[in-house]
């Protein structure tokens, strides 16, 4: 059920099989497969993770492409919760490991906060990433575009940026070289580093030689309208014109509350198995938080991994269900 | 584009990027990823593969827990074709390696059939299994049940069978194994081998020790009415009440044109990389025909990593797109 401050202490001595950090695609998926496996599962979302801002799913099988992401969302958690699953909207703040369980404290409600511990035998790592967005004065003309035809994504929006004047935001030099992938798809791209990075004289051939225009002058705003952004007006106030763009100004690992944990990371990345358990055995890390690509279709197959691998093992030392019924009759 | 008898000379002088076989969740999936990359795509189909069968998907993220595999299969052909992919209903006899390309020899059309030989550069099988049913004199009475209450995958299906009365249908010892993983989801377990397989003394104390009656009668119908299996009728007249079934006699894996190809397997399954890359680097395999999962969301999955293998592939060997227009204005 869907549980809030008003009564999540009904649950406050129940432990558990799994705790799943993150009701995104892949929190989600693990969470209706681990209902499904007779297990008993919590979803705990903080809220607006990367799946909600997009505003069209277009490759993912099953759904048309105009899907907003929320709608696969809210498709989820009304499926999970079909199922008598637990769903908490709150921030997990930490989780210590108590040796067969794992207690998970959580922040619970924006305004007049309260903080509960919870507990599972499993943890499902699925909270996922955040993309870094330009900073401007005025956020909210950032979030009118981006999602929309401003994307975060070149392996999941490349497409529709097909022979598009592209505006590619970076922040790094190392950034600017999905460029030179990002030309698969259109030619026309015009890197923006707003000056928060020097470039190189090499980069600065590089990008000549392949006919892109580079812009270090910050920008002060996006134009468009109807969430469709057209071009960018810079601060010494020209613009310059724009169908799409791309940012690529790298992402914030929600991962915080598993930096007290003994686990392997490749870079921002948890090293996990092919089950995506990671190096603790009761611990698995879903999507964008493992290795790999962030796409949902893989987030959503990782929490079908996930869940079965923590259904096996529970199963595997769980005393065999006989059929006593049987059993009496051929005792007498 | 749909292909058929009609059109099909149309493509004969093409070769695709990649040739898909099995338009199955799995394979759909790979199409769509691999129009989005803008590569060219040919889907190649039989029809009424395992998908099609299910008469409800209910652990797949984002669908309705009713939603009929032919409602996933149709929203994904609109989305591929949409994409301006070409789809084509026929079955692949034989492939043969010429090297840079692959020669897909397809057969059209179940009456006055024609042969016709299409080339890609890639590969991908998708073309999955499909679940062996009790054979009995009157098939359709199976297929009025297998896929409603008599299901053939546990994975997928345990929940529905929870604590009910269930049959299990087998024709080898080793598949009767399976009652002690059925367990889990009802202890309520018949066990019918239709006098197929010998058992063992010890298989039969097992059984009897869990109080899992073993019937050895073979079957003569199962009974019900509405799709909703209740029992089966045995040759010898007697008839077992049950309320759910499952059927664990093995698959036939739809793989004989990948026979003649150099390619390694780990008994019906291909052995595949990450990227379900095959161990022949331009063939890529899909969901139930390589090692693990057979599920839905793992087949959408791995046509996402295929799609983006082949994709990265072709564009690593592809000329940079330049803007030209700024080149000649530079050049000025």
């Amino acid at each position: 059920m869907k549980l809030s401050k008003k009564n999540l202490d009904q649950r406050l001595d129940h432990v558990y099989d799994a705790i799943v950090v993150g009701g995104g695609a892949g929190g989600l998926s693990a969470a209706i497969y681990l209902q499904r496996y007779r297990l008993s599962c919590l979803v705990i979302e903080k809220g607006r993770g990367r799946s909600f801002w997009m505003q069209d799913l277009r490759n993912y099988l099953g759904l048309p492409p105009t899907t907003p992401g929320r709608t696969l969302l809210q498709q989820g958690q009304e499926h999970f919760l079909s199922l008598a699953g637990d769903y908490l909207p709150g921030f997990v703040e930490e989780v210590h490991d108590e040796g067969d369980t794992f207690a998970v404290k959580v922040k619970v409600g924006k305004k007049d906060s309260i903080y509960s511990t919870l507990r599972a035998k499993y943890l499902v790592a699925a909270s996922g990433v955040i993309d870094h967005l330009p900073q401007l004065d005025n956020m909210q003309n950032v979030f009118d575009y981006a999602g929309y035809n401003l994307h975060v994504c070149m392996i999941c929006d490349g497409y529709e940026m097909g022979d598009k004047k592209c505006g590619l935001f970076v922040n790094t030099e190392a950034a600017i070289n999905t460029a030179f992938v990002l030309n698969w798809f259109t030619p026309y791209i015009t890197v923006f580093t707003q000056g928060l990075c020097e470039v190189s004289p090499e980069m600065r051939q590089k990008l000549q030689d392949h006919g892109y225009p580079l812009v270090e002058t910050p920008i002060r705003r996006f134009l468009g309208e109807n969430h469709e952004m057209n071009g960018v007006e810079l601060t010494d106030g020209a613009t310059i014109e724009l169908e799409t763009g791309l940012i690529a100004m790298g992402s914030h690992y929600h991962n915080e509350y598993l930096k007290g944990l003994d686990l392997s990371w490749k870079g921002g990345n948890l090293t996990t198995d092919a089950m995506c358990r990671t190096s603790h055995s009761r611990i698995f890390a879903l999507g964008d938080l493992k290795e790999g690509l962030n796409q949902v279709s893989i987030a959503v197959a990782d929490g079908t991994l996930a869940a079965t691998a923590i259904w096996r093992d529970i199963r595997r030392v769980a005393p065999p269900r006989l059929w006593e019924e049987h059993l009496k009759q051929a005792s007498h």
